[in-house]
């Protein structure tokens, strides 16, 4: 790895806690926050002070071992990594990752006790464990950046939309990724954020990660996209997503099927950056992703104040479906991915 | 006129002071503010307490008048006249109706002096000039409404972008008239508004007077209107205008471009409605209306709180341009205006 990531990390194991980057503050204020217990941990993601499925994931991992450090026996501490991982389970009861990095943590913790290592070995090897899953994401992030890198040139213009950053991740971010690598290598990339109404992550988080990191970045209204791209400032749009169906159709933060069409409109490519645990084969088409609406109160009072009126009727999609005419690309750790979709998705998986 | 509009009025003369509803407060507060001054009306245009290309025109008339009421002579009214108007062009450089209504006012006061009027006659004389602009604009914008009509039918679905409606004009509004008239004949016609960032005036403005007067809105963000499209909610859209070019490029609120181009990709039609004195024919395209530039504040603390980090980069512009490819009709007060634009545009002023 190397160390000239600029980012700020949302999650840092200092070797005896977890200092976490309190990220309701953003961007106003940088606390990062001692944790030292499981009960520390699951607080901090039961109350958004994390956010991103990877990064909740690696948290909770290092919440794991948190929760059984004090153990004096090994009895003691395996019952411990399973009562705490099951503890850290209920934090938010619908995050996969969160599931997926606990049950990694306990099964470990099983292996090793089997394998006869003693008390402070296991404790060890626990560690190691929560850090291999964070460097595991890193690393894939860093390759998904380097393949998206592939894409773009010196001095080209790039529009994202919402938050794919390191934020969200171990480091470098997925759709975020490319920018970070263009920096170390001394490349200059002007990014253009859409600020993502209603609950503006690009301003509040991309932008905010994009200027610490001293990447060139420029936050515009998502309704300016169409301007920026008429005026031949986007080369090429990248954005994150949350699931992507077997035909390569995209769900992703509302906006992104808008930001596709004026794309092509355009004639400017748009690309997906993505991990394959996010690429669903078991679904077949963006039609069968459920689409969360959520409450009225975040377009009508977002901004801490009422901006529209008492009682008007609102449309509040948390994200849309991108369908997979408008992707030009879809970028993994393994590899760039274009059409015809279904058949090269699949072979990602075969491979 | 009918007396069945149910809309709040944004301009009101007094007599002897301009009573201008203070738009930046809506929808929370309903206020007045006493315009006494040239100076009160600049401030007021200047910081967008009025807006809309109509609503800016009248105040500017009336803010003539204001400007030149102390005269004690012939010479020195005829002189304010002029000068408070060269003044009050320089509040916003691209609403054309402020130039045109200027003019106007400049022309009338020419010509009561030539005439031979006191001063007093010539005083009254300007009063009932902008008067007259104000009457005539409720007029015009019925017309357009009932034009607009005539492409609708109940129970369809059409969104708007910003606010081109009774609040940016003495009534009715330009693309929000057939909204109003349909509520008068009894059509039902489901409309969705754009919150239109970064100030809201979809949200602030359109959705509150439709809203007020029991027309069927939904509020939406402004990247939601490509979702709504593809659902095939949105049979139509209809947008005002500050400025249309010789050619028929558009120039409107920031963010009329990309639901253009959306709308293209749908196949929906795309109209625009705006008076003949919003159809500039000395402006030959688009690429010849200055596009103003505004403080980066109205993205980053655009509500009293600030939404994203310190120093950030912004791009803001206040408007863009929609080439004429992209506009299915323009709806006057004389008539529906199709292609070619550059040809019966010109038609329209030789009639």
């Amino acid at each position: 790895m190397t160390g000239t990531y600029a980012g700020l990390q949302s999650v840092i194991w200092t070797g005896d806690k977890l200092d976490l980057l309190d990220q309701r503050l953003l961007p106003e204020e940088i606390v990062y926050l001692p944790l030292t217990s499981a009960e520390d941990v699951w607080e901090a993601i039961r109350h958004l002070k994390v956010r991103g499925a990877p990064a909740i994931g690696i948290s909770a991992a290092y919440g794991v071992v948190l929760g059984s450090s004090s153990a004096t026996t090994l009895e003691e501490w395996s019952a411990a990594v399973q009562k705490e991982a099951e503890y850290l389970a209920t934090s938010r009861p619908t995050a996969v990752n969160l599931f997926w990095a606990l049950d990694r943590m306990k099964a470990a913790a099983s292996r090793f006790v089997e394998s006869g290592l003693t008390l402070e070995s296991c404790k060890e090897a626990l560690i190691q464990e929560a850090i291999a899953i964070q460097s595991e994401d890193e690393e894939t992030n860093r390759l998904i950046g380097e393949h998206a890198l592939t894409l773009f040139k010196d001095d080209m213009g790039v529009l994202t939309h919402c938050n794919a950053g390191g934020l969200a991740t171990a480091k470098y971010g997925t759709a975020l990724a490319p920018f970070y690598l263009a920096k170390e290598q001394g490349m200059n990339i002007r990014v253009f954020a859409d600020e993502t109404r209603p609950v503006l992550q690009g301003a509040r988080l991309t932008a905010f990660e994009l200027q610490q990191a001293g990447v060139d970045v420029t936050l515009i209204c998502d309704n300016m996209a169409g301007m920026v791209m008429s005026k031949g400032w986007v080369d090429a749009v990248i954005v994150g997503t949350d699931r992507v169906a077997a035909n390569g159709d995209v769900a992703n933060k509302i906006g992104t099927y808008s930001v596709a069409v004026l794309a092509k409109a355009h004639g400017i490519p748009f690309y997906v950056a993505c991990p394959l645990s996010t690429i669903d084969l078991g679904t077949p088409t963006g039609a069968d992703i459920p689409i969360e609406e959520r409450g009225a109160e975040e377009i009508t009072e977002g901004f801490g104040k009422r901006t529209a009126p008492e009682g008007v009727k609102v449309f509040n999609p948390a994200f849309d479906v991108t369908p997979h005419e408008y992707v030009t690309a879809i970028i993994t750790e393994k590899g760039i991915v274009r059409a015809p979709f279904e058949e090269n998705l699949r072979k990602l998986f075969e491979a």
